[in-house]
């Protein structure tokens, strides 16, 4: 039975959700369809990508994923289908892929060329469900695209080492439900420059000499007063495998998050400092 | 298998919508749920008529669409089946069909007779899953209700010609996710009295003497500076066939929409001025 | 076929609902899943209890229920799998079950300790999803956990009456999306105290002589000027047998709901005083 999945900025109050779901019942029979999310920041590639990066392996292998981020077809905006991992992806080869396909080898990828059968004022329902039916019937993607040799790929998502490589220079991704800062330093990264030396993460002028696995590792159980701990800062290495900077229970509308009690947002500087 | 759709103004963080879900799997196995929106403005029947008239049309026919919005049963607010289009809708006779039922005729409508064996104080869950239920087990509309002539139509919802018919003066009648402004005047409307002449589009004290087809028709993509054009103000008929006034790449958090850039809200007057 | 229900303060944003569901579907093949809220406000056991315990019982004998607020494995936060009333339960015992738990008595409850053989940052996905699916294929609670006595229970949720027994004090335990304020005094205990006698109920300095059944039981419909009567303060029995105070047709954006026109929010008190 076909798995389809939804990432896309289109929000949750208007039709077009709907829609979508309601063309992909009448092309794939039985399909099952899952939200990943409909409240990505309007066009905002970074992070649609880093959602989609950390949901979709969960998912069974062959899952089909469809992106509704900045899809509109121009000359400067293709349609793609991609396998990578397993999994198939159809969205604009806007960089959407990029916290992935940095990692994992694409296995195949082609631009959608179906476009002169489809008159589309709305791609993702007209275009990208097509391709989904096409693919969940077992079709392969050389019938509905050409192969191309490469995705377009964004720039600066990877943290800068120095030429001493005592330090690594982060920026923020993301900054989640609970006001957690997402950095795009990954706990690969941290271990391959720290060699056994002390360090120091330095997030505006806020200090972390530990990173924990868990939030409650902050937190001495055995002390009195654990519930004080709430609000308390720290910096983990999340589910994502890479490094967050959080507010042990935090809550946005109440105590605050990292984002607003230490002042960071998306795009800031994150420094970590390695000393002998 | 069903497919049960859900139009409400419940929100998404209380019990109802998951207590309307189990009760849907309970009465009807295997039933195939989708959410449309829960996020309609509470007691905005436009909205409401707006959203489904432009999510219902791509599912199967025989696909159930239940509607949540000021549904309580009182005696000037009678339960309605209405078979509209190969698809069935249950609701308040409340004007909510009124998007669709003016330009496709109903080919059945009851008025719900129910009520006497069932005790409620939440109908969408009480009376319209019973309903759903019924229908999807193949039984007739008029085995749950009585024939009626006609439904509520709400009023104002089409576009106002002079007698001239060189104006044509509308209404906005939906702000998405976007900020995008829809106005209830249709691509069909606007050609039809068109006639070759040239026009132009008023809204407020903007001008627009183009209407595209997509949002980036608008841009040159042969010019330097393609990006600048993010923040642009631009006219087109939408993906539903209304007049639509757009920011080009919006973002109400960051650049703005539509909304907020130009001043324009929900019931705003728009005026299409033709000229020779 | 399984059924799987989601209560979670994740929101529906980030990628972790994404990833719980995609899981599931690789480890329940054909799953159903249902969103019952992710809104849950950060770390709110009161409101995830009180959201649960009105969505569960719509759905099928036998459905699994997981909750992902503050759900993280701590020496004071285990993780228990309960059956109660047909259904199942997973999640941690921090008091979420609390308003179901003291009205129906636990089948049978364990305290999970499949941990050891899980590295876990997620536990919801990586326990609690495991849990699910050995449930889904009929395996019983004692493989995956050891027996326990007792849930904890989250205190000050029952309403108080006084020596007289001419008073009751309760406290407002949600306040919903329409901006309705709901108590923890049940029509139940309403009933059991009042004995014929007349009464008054009190929030902050607004009294309500008049409890009604239906929001439009408070309107006279053959009186004129029935529309007039939007945004009149009015006292029900919920749907979920509490009362609960609200305004006829709310609407938080325009004419306000409850909690703003009247100044009330969670854990404000109310009081009910019978006299003869």
């Amino acid at each position: 039975m076909a798995i389809i999945t939804l990432t896309t900025d289109f929000g949750v109050r208007d039709h077009f959700v709907g829609a979508i779901k309601g063309f992909i019942l009448s092309e794939i029979e039985g399909a099952t369809i899952v939200d990943i999310s409909h409240l990505v920041s309007p066009f905002n590639i970074v992070e649609a990508s880093y959602i989609l990066k950390n949901a979709y392996k969960t998912f069974p292998e062959g899952t089909i994923h469809i992106i509704g981020v900045d899809s509109e077809l121009t000359p400067i905006n293709k349609h793609v289908a991609v396998k990578i991992d397993g999994h198939y992806f159809i969205g604009a080869d806007n960089g959407i892929l990029s916290f992935l396909a940095k990692e994992i080898n694409p296995e195949k990828m082609v631009e959608i060329n179906i476009h002169d059968r489809i008159e589309s004022v709305f791609p993702v329902l007209d275009v990208f469900v097509k391709v989904a039916g096409h693919i969940s019937r077992g079709g392969t993607l050389e019938v509905i695209g050409k192969s191309i040799g490469e995705l377009k790929m964004l720039k600066g998502l990877s943290p800068i080492i120095n030429n001493e490589e005592n330090q690594i220079t982060g920026t923020v991704i993301y900054v989640d439900n609970y006001g957690n800062i997402i950095t795009n330093i990954s706990k690969q990264t941290f271990e391959r420059y720290k060699r056994g030396r002390n360090f120091e993460l330095w997030a505006r002028n806020h200090k972390f000499t530990n990173i924990y696995f868990k939030y409650s590792d902050s937190i001495n159980f055995d002390a009195e007063n654990v519930t004080n701990k709430d609000g308390e800062k720290l910096a983990i290495f999340n589910s994502a495998g890479l490094i967050e900077i959080a507010i042990y229970r935090s809550n946005l509308d109440t105590v605050g998050g990292a984002s607003t009690l230490l002042g960071l947002s998306y795009r800031d500087t994150i420094t970590v400092n390695f000393k002998n």
